[in-house]
């Protein structure tokens, strides 16, 4: 973890940042270990450039805080005290606290209201953003990170299976993610990484669709689309089996999205610019004739967050490095005929990709 | 709805105000009717005091809104455009933006970045806050809304019908919460108010246990503390349950904690300190001597959101308003004895308390 803090202070010294405070529950657990979700209570961490960082938080909930590897500073209080008060004496004992200080805050995830209160931490506080930075950090999985992301890519595919072994004439799409979630939440997951998704028929070919009371048919794609939350990261998975035969347009649909994410994984790789894993898929989708119906960019960064950095477009220039994790996630939407995506969950590993999800990819038929 | 944007007009009016921002997805529910969360797609109501009010929504959520009954000014755009941009588009062309406006904003929920953005819509704005203005406003619920909360009550006792019915000997805390949501989901809820929790034996006596791998044991106190989300209402009920028989103190703690419940709820009328309530439960679990071990307020109001406003502590000296809803959830944690808490959801009716919840309270003894 003092790595994280470590890299993080370089960053503030190279821009001349006096202290940063961070808010966000996510980004503190990324730096400390401590996962907690304080609601309404202040939970944040001083990093100041030239010493040691302090935690403050709830007095309740200190013990589970050092519990969790914080072994650092910590500054408390009860909820009959000010914690900003408590904030500011500790801060200024310290005396780093000062005239005209350039402080780095979250300024898409922090309120309005908070941002005021650091900002009366000093006499002449002027702000500077801290959220591109620690997104930037965030990117890079450790040997640790990689773990866990390989430990919720196996329940996200056990999600697939069982949703997969709940298909039966007349069960509705809701019943199979009631099914999905009761049995992941038995193995002891924190929760659903976004809300499931299991879609029937000609409502797999919404890439927005909820689930609802729609009955499985003979001859309905089913697409499932899931995903955990493991020791605080997140995995996404996307698969899309046949329920009995189907129309060789379907088949041929699926087929194109198989090649168009193989394409693309196959380009994996250290050093390629992101927006080459969009093309790769997308060509194939356009020879195939579906252009029109691939209507999102081809995936997402994946770690403590189900969506964060690096956004793989068509158009991001950027380049591919050594532990990005993201999703590849092709898909063609044909109104009347049904849907298809699949998606894997990626690592740029040293000689190229690491794919953590391992269910079947081949055209699944399953029989009544 | 327009009744409700009235009523914030005429506050707007009376304290000088131009217009109000408002960016929190729960408020604009309340607002407007519609239900969406955007995520880091700009949703946004602009309610000027003398002029009608605005949505501004991404285009691709304009049906959705107007189907939900929205029918007042939209501005949209889609992802390539800067929604800020096209907002005070419209707005100049209203001409009701000008030097030296007042305006108000959410600002414990709005991020840092917004309010910025909001600031940049005038030449010179000055913020207020709307946070407790319209908190003020939710506290008091109208028929259609107490309509609403009765059924998501409803589906909060058939939660506690479907724990204890799951209870037998070596059932794990998990397994139970998994069974519970799991029939909850069938029924069509949008999600579980807040994370469930199940605790057996000894656990019952941390009011902010965990569900875990605990198993159920002959003799176990079973604490249960859940609620749904029902088109777009909370509701919220815990109740304690004996498996199998249950020592005499254990006994003794559970008619302490109805007692005071009752008693609590007996003093629900409009016009009475909200303290009231907190300290007539309190004084009944005092004098069984158990006062060091009820450590938390007696409830909170209860709507939209899980936890609102009314705040029902000892020292809250505001008066209870017919239209109020809030929990009444006395509780007594006995280290290595168990902990007994007993909750429902109640609305401050023309004549005095109004229960919504419903299920039994008399001390249940499950039976193997």
């Amino acid at each position: 973890m003092n790595l994280r803090i470590g890299k993080l202070q370089n960053w503030l010294q190279e821009q001349q940042i006096d202290f940063a405070f961070i808010n966000h529950s996510r980004n503190i657990y990324y730096l400390t270990g401590y996962d907690s979700e304080p609601h309404e209570r202040l939970l944040g961490l001083v990093v100041p450039a030239l010493h040691d960082p302090i935690l403050i938080c709830p007095k309740l909930d200190q013990a589970a805080a050092q519990q969790s590897g914080w072994s650092g500073e910590m500054v408390t209080y009860d909820d009959t005290e000010d914690p900003w008060v408590i904030l500011q004496d500790s801060l200024s004992e310290k005396s780093f606290t000062g005239p005209a200080m350039k402080v780095a805050i979250e300024m898409d995830s922090i309120s309005y209201s908070r941002a005021l209160r650091v900002q009366s931490l000093g006499q002449e506080i002027s702000f500077t953003d801290l959220e591109a930075q620690i997104n930037f950090m965030r990117q890079v999985k450790d040997e640790q990170e990689l773990q866990i992301l390989q430990e919720a890519a196996k329940l996200a595919d056990l999600g697939v299976e069982i949703g997969v072994k709940a298909l039966q004439v007349g069960i509705t799409e809701t019943e199979v993610v009631a099914k999905i979630e009761y049995e992941l939440k038995k193995q002891g997951i924190q929760g659903m990484s976004f809300d499931t998704m299991v879609l029937f028929g000609e409502k797999s070919a919404l890439p927005h669709g909820t689930p609802g009371d729609r009955k499985l048919k003979k001859g309905d794609l089913v697409l499932f689309d899931l995903g955990v939350v493991w020791r605080g990261y997140c995995s996404d998975i996307t698969r899309t089996i046949a329920f009995g035969s189907i129309t060789s347009e379907q088949e041929r649909i699926y087929q194109t999205v198989l090649e168009a994410e193989l394409t693309a994984i196959s380009r994996v790789k250290a050093g390629v610019p992101l927006g080459e894993i969009d093309r790769a898929a997308r060509d194939v989708i356009r020879q195939a004739g579906y252009g029109d119906y691939f209507p999102h960019r081809i995936g997402h960064g994946l770690g403590i967050s189900v969506h964060e950095f690096p956004s793989i477009t068509e158009t991001n220039q950027d380049l591919l490095v050594e532990g990005f994790v993201f999703t590849i996630e092709p898909g063609i939407y044909l109104p009347n005929v049904g849907g298809v995506r699949i998606e894997d969950d990626i690592v740029v590993g040293a000689d190229g990709p690491v794919i953590l999800t391992g269910f079947p990819k081949e055209l699944l038929i399953v029989e009544e």
